[in-house]
């Protein structure tokens, strides 16, 4: 006999998980309504040219491609952005701006399994168009703020790691040339997780001389308390896209709340096509992968076919984040009982125990009897599916339309008529 | 310029679409929960091989598979049951019986788009496990007719075609040879589809004679009042399996509702695996495909690897499901627009203005320009987005602590402080 598995890296949510996710993409959806964004739903499956057209072929490897059926080439979403971007464009015209949509869904990444990483994940995604304002930066970022929030972290709990690419690339091309500043913020990007040998190699491997990859471990070392790392930068000789940069990030510090934030020059987001402000939020303890991500991307809509409109987003995946609530003790406790049971006390009474059934069912979840089972029995299955009350029929309540109720937490128990139900 | 398009058949939802759809959700959920069905969630990709478990070869065409990466050969899920029934199978020994649980979620299926079909749809599956008895048929029957109660509809509006696999096939029985039965009822189950000529063609196609297709024809005009109906049927000579099958039925017609239950033995649902009863549920008016349907399958976790366990279980997708309510004027109309939008008078008060929103967002849905915006805009915009009141924040305010806020639906305007609001 086979015995079927779930594929790899992709889980089964059984109620009791389920009722804690849950949980806690209705605090994110809540959220991310008070902020006014809007939710939409795109397709999970996409043309796979609208999924490689901003992050190149590179990122094919990472998707799920569905065998051809007809003409399309389709496949499944490893992220949210092209989608959303896809939608805006169809209806740009008539959109009033600025557009603030979220979604909370499943994605798809080929990647090796391992703690904090799935194949099939969940993700809230919230995008920004239309305005190319500190306050938009602002407000992506405060709404991620305020999703940790109110699942319950303090600020303390986590870092917002703020940079700005016009900043990282202006201060980069003081010393490396047009050509290699992408390849040298890639190495950024990923410095933290290198050991300063490692960093080396790759610089060297990437033709880096020795006073560019120290200049870059410089760069990188800058984070911290940002009116200090500013005032470290402006010590610096700055080129125009640096000092324009800098000019952003100062004005979006104004919009943002002190406690949490810290500029960190080492944050660059990988992908190319980011072109502005950038940021990630972590665990203080740097225990856990970055809990999410977004920044700006001035140049995305036109590349799925738009006019040029400023965006800016971020992606919060639900993996990293279980993680982080599990060690703070703050997920959520979910009680899955239902709120009563409808003990059955002979075969006669079934229609009549049926129906009150059906009556609270109207306010309450409500279990009752299936199997044909013995009373006994039934208060087993109440005890066992943790019932807060249970509701015994039998002919004597019938006759007298008094149902017994005992609360099965307190023991407590009481009579009253199903009209001081429901 | 490339322009990309959504997947033919896979439909995008905007704000206003997205916000009628997940009222629909959230009232079917409501509604399975208050019948203590518990949610669970399964990957939308499984093994190619669990998909094909119990419906053959024959449904490979109608599902999405993935190219192959690594060894494992994976698809995108065209039903609910394969999936349910691997998490049944993986923890059943633990699992305390029944289980009752549902889904709302995607499934894809490649076939020709049409007016309630598409490539890429949501559905609610209910199963129940561990349960062979009646009340568990009725439990889901009731269960699908509370979801449409419970989304405004009369029960005048729907029908509930209910019939059972073993009276179906004792009554075939008696004219037409062991082989043949499923190809006779795959015949009775197109029946309401096919003229009468088309009927004939395809019987005689599959070699049937002229008496076993009369008596087909005869056996799929049995539909009406149930009562009515066995009676007639009563009449008939009746096999051992057609009379277990009737009996099952006059045992599950006790424990439901009258008003809208028809026995119609044209149903039989396709296919093979079901072993009981089956149903669907139609629009009176037949104007559209079968808004849902089920039975039970005492066979099926046999299939999985799982022990011999009964079951029984319903699917309603969204659009059939859509479609109906927008018929019967039942769509819900919901308000998009948020409770508030601040508007901000001058540039000195901005901060100001900033720390009104964000208490108010604890409660509220709230929108603040991020435009940097003249007054005169952000009103237009405020207005666009249909919010419920503006509320103004100008120099006069910060000095006082009073905010004006205007009802933008009765045009009123009150000062408030804010403590007042939150």
């Amino acid at each position: 006999m086979i015995q079927f598995q779930s594929p790899k890296g992709m889980q089964d949510f059984y109620p009791d998980e389920r009722a804690v996710q849950k949980a806690i993409f209705d605090s994110l959806s809540k959220t991310a309504r008070s902020f006014a964004f809007q939710e939409v739903e795109p397709p999970v499956v996409e043309s796979l040219s609208l999924l490689t057209a901003k992050s190149g072929e590179e990122i094919k490897q990472q998707i799920f491609v569905l065998e051809k059926k007809g003409t399309e080439e389709l496949a499944l979403r490893p992220e949210f952005t092209p989608g959303f971007a896809r939608m805006f464009v169809a209806k740009q015209r008539e959109l009033v701006k600025p557009v603030k949509w979220f979604t909370i869904g499943k994605a798809w990444r080929y990647e090796a399994p391992q703690k904090g990483r799935a194949r099939e994940f969940f993700q809230l995604n919230a995008e920004l168009y239309g305005s190319d304002k500190p306050e938009a930066d602002a407000e992506i970022i405060i709404l991620a703020i305020n999703c940790l929030k109110n699942l319950g972290f303090k600020e303390t709990d986590f870092v917002v790691r703020i940079n700005n690419r016009k900043l990282l690339s202006g201060l980069i091309s003081s010393t490396i040339s047009e050509d290699k500043i992408e390849t040298a913020m890639r190495l950024i990007d990923k410095s933290t997780k290198l050991s300063e040998q490692e960093f080396e190699l790759e610089a060297s491997n990437e033709k880096l001389t020795k006073q560019q990859t120290s200049e870059l471990k410089k760069i990188s070392s800058l984070k911290g308390n940002p009116f200090k790392i500013i005032n470290d930068i402006e010590k610096m000789n700055l080129a125009p896209q640096a000092q324009a940069g800098l000019q952003e990030i100062k004005s979006l510090l104004k919009l943002l709340p002190n406690k949490s934030v810290q500029l960190d020059l080492s944050i660059s987001r990988g992908f190319a096509y980011y072109t502005g402000m950038v940021f990630e939020i972590a665990d203080s303890s740097s225990k856990l992968r970055a809990i999410c991500g977004g920044g700006r991307y001035d140049n995305l809509i036109e590349i799925y076919g738009g006019p040029k409109t400023p965006a800016v987003g971020f992606g919060m995946g639900d993996k990293t984040l279980t993680l982080f609530l599990e060690d703070k003790g703050l997920l959520p406790k979910i009680s899955t009982g239902p709120d009563y049971f409808v003990a059955n006390i002979s075969a006669e009474t079934q229609n009549y125990a049926q129906n009150i059934a059906a009556k609270l069912r109207e306010k309450y979840c409500v279990e009752i009897d299936l199997m044909q089972r013995k009373l006994g029995k039934q208060l087993e299955y109440a005890d066992s599916i943790k019932a807060k009350n249970v509701i015994f029929v039998g002919e004597d309540e019938v006759k007298s339309g008094l149902l017994k109720i005992k609360n099965m937490e307190t023991g407590k128990e009481e009579k009253k008529k199903i009209e001081e139900l429901v």
